[in-house]
């Protein structure tokens, strides 16, 4: 019954069942996957695929955010590149308990959708569909961890389809059966290997998962059938891809209160894995520091990292050779962060990570995997030449890093991780015009108003 | 390197190294393939999908064969539905080693993309890409065989997308490392739980791993990276699908004498589960004998079926109630063999699913599983009442079901079962020219000369 109960509940959530923490978190999702998604249009792997793929375009319904020359697509293309496009930085959310970057594949399929709906779509009907899929995304995800992303599975996009599924469902007011059967079809299609990490087709997989679940809720709402019980079923999706299975207590959760898995989303401010951020945030507090003690960049010897074990299994490149291969380097992070004060898209720049000064700093940084290091905490020392030979180190400990549970990012900051992205693609005007609107989501009659800024 | 040395391999293929044996079951693959796409077309199934996705449609170049007013659709949506058509009435062929119907995601997708190029395909360079799909599908269906279906994967779409671009990989002349990323991108996108069989979402399978194969090879062809060692890595496709890992020494056998798995290929002469095809062979030979002794079929009391375990839990749906599950049932398909003295999609329609009289044949059926017995094989002992209340019954054993590689459907009987599916849709001439055609596959010029017929 898990599949069924699963669709009943999404079929009848209203918006003004949801807490309005819950709504703030959906608004500050959509606004952060808006920047990321202008933020990544450039990138390879968003441009090769929209070029590969726009002999097959259909009618030009659905924007793709910060194209160049404001280009559109089908609504299946648009889910697919603005899925690609807002995770190919690096630079988009996480679920923190499941590591599931959760509203790419949601709202990319559903944006593509609403475009092509001949009605009005209310910010409150959008946020209500938004957030229902990201909640059965995120229980899908819990219910299938850790043995699921142990065997070797993306979780983003595995999930993502589900939860792209139910949101477009939602929005088209599929009926319980119908909503059903659109999770059976996306759940069907298990997008995502870990082994394409470090590839373009990394960012592939939440692309393909928003075009997976749209195109599962398309064909339930005209009547295709799949599997009333797809995701519980002896051999339906949970027993398929996991060793755990603890989807029904997770589904009697469903809106309950203090169970809103949007509500523990959380904000990268920076473009890489999540495990370096206490780092990176360290060393960019240093480089003010190492200034202020009238230090200089040239003189440090060497630099010593206390960090989780994690971080050496999951970005321990010492050499990487480009930005995709940086963003799995916690030296080019740390180098980047004592040497440049900032992480932004910017300096994973292929030119950036194969500069022969950052290349001569990032040498001399040195890791220690320590078990009582936590996820977000990390210890920090940097040594200096001096005349005399020696001279105490400068010193940081990051016990809760930017970004994390305990110290999320600000509106501001958020805003200003969006300008960073927007305003290069867009220009200022537009962008701060942009950042309003998204700010005002649950207010705007007819979301499909955005069309203006793009 | 197994990637790489299937990506080698499949970019170095030659026509001229196929043996004749070889290239004669790609063209029957072809041709039974053909006739099932065209059979299929007129199903919900397919239908119901061709509609739902038509808004999304891009510019008209590829056939949907045998549907209404000749339509056509981009090469990814035929690919989708072409694939959903072929498999629809599960009269498709079959790898038995494997139970992988190989031809209909390669197929599909290479048609497809056939009919964008603008140069001529010539009818060996089809095969040649054909068969290369097919037995790398195979091998990689073989290296995962048996806990890959035991867990619960449907088979045919999972190593459909990875044979589905090694396909169109050939005929776009890929390098050697654009394919092996082709294969990365297919193999990253994994399809088919068997949890959806006997729903439409089944045909959904091979339909959507021809389009996702299609996808791969076409943006690798544009330089999208996946990784190299795809299929082998730690947490590569064979090890995050499987328990097995045969794949080494199966890559080492492509295209050794002996060892081409299109030469394995078998076609069902019933549009049903294989394992039923003994039962359904037995008692259409019954039908006429049971008419030659002067018996009557009202007087049946009841019928003992002896079968492989697998009959009954594979097909053991006793009450079936339409013609999808139906497929699932050996009491409906001896029950229609039986009474109609045949088994093709017109007696698996709802109307003789539900019909009085054959529910009324198929409820006095018996099965028995019998360890001893072959999965081409089984025993049929059908009583009848008489006058004085006892009478022998009249006994079927069958040794090798046709269609079983001990009893290979014939040229004729292929041609047969095209024509059973061709000639309500295309008409008597129109079948004929096409059936003609497709038998003349390796002597054509140019393959997009199809597009005349449809």
């Amino acid at each position: 019954m898990v599949t069924k109960t699963i669709a009943n509940w999404t079929s009848s959530l209203a918006y003004s069942s949801l807490p309005p923490s819950t709504t703030r978190s959906a608004i500050q999702s959509f606004y952060n996957w808006t920047g990321c998604t202008v933020g990544g249009n450039a990138h390879p792997a968003t441009t090769i695929a929209r070029n590969a793929l726009a002999p097959f375009f259909g009618a030009p319904t659905s924007m793709l955010l910060g194209s160049h020359q404001h280009q559109k697509t089908d609504a299946q293309h648009a889910a697919l590149l603005n899925g690609i496009a807002s995770h190919v930085h690096d630079y988009d959310d996480t679920h923190l308990e499941t590591i599931i970057h959760p509203t790419g594949p949601v709202a990319a399929a559903l944006l593509g959708i609403t475009e092509t709906l001949q009605r009005p779509v209310s910010g409150e009907e959008f946020i209500t569909a938004l957030v229902t899929g990201i909640e059965v995304e995120c229980k899908c995800g819990l219910a299938v961890w850790p043995s699921h992303y142990d065997f070797g599975w993306h979780i983003t996009s595995t999930t993502g389809s589900i939860g792209a599924a139910v949101a477009v469902s939602k929005l088209l007011d599929l009926s319980p059966d119908q909503s059903a059967h659109a999770i059976g079809i996306a759940a069907t299609q298990v997008i995502g290997l870990r082994e394409m990490f470090g590839s373009h087709t990394k960012s592939f997989h939440p692309g393909r998962a928003a075009q997976n679940g749209l195109m599962a809720a398309i064909l339930a709402s005209n009547g295709y059938t799949s599997s009333l019980e797809a995701l519980e079923a002896k051999r339906g999706w949970v027993n398929v891809v996991s060793d755990d299975n603890k989807l029904e207590d997770l589904v009697a959760s469903l809106g309950k209160e203090g169970a809103w898995e949007i509500e523990k989303n959380s904000f990268k401010p920076f473009p890489c894995g999540i495990v370096i951020h206490p780092v990176i945030d360290g060393c960019i507090q240093l480089h003010g520091v190492i200034d202020d003690c009238g230090k200089r960049n040239e003189d440090i010897t060497d630099v010593q990292l206390t960090v989780h074990p994690l971080v050496l299994e999951l970005t321990g490149k010492t050499k990487p050779r480009d930005g995709l291969e940086a963003k799995f380097s916690v030296y080019h992070g740390a180098a980047i962060g004592l040497l440049l004060g900032q992480a932004t898209p910017g300096q994973y720049e292929d030119a950036v990570v194969t500069d022969a000064e950052v290349i001569s700093l990032r040498d001399k940084i040195h890791a220690t995997a320590d078990e009582k290091c936590r996820p977000d905490e990390c210890h920090i020392a940097v040594n200096f030449a001096s005349a005399s030979g020696t001279s105490a180190p400068i010193e940081k400990h990051v016990d809760h890093a930017v970004g994390s549970v305990h110290c999320p990012m600000s509106v501001s900051q958020l805003t200003e991780k969006f300008m960073i992205q927007c305003v290069p693609v867009l220009g200022l005007e537009r962008t701060q015009k942009v950042s309003e609107w998204c700010w005002a989501l649950d207010r705007h009659e007819d979301i499909r108003g955005i069309k203006e800024f793009f």
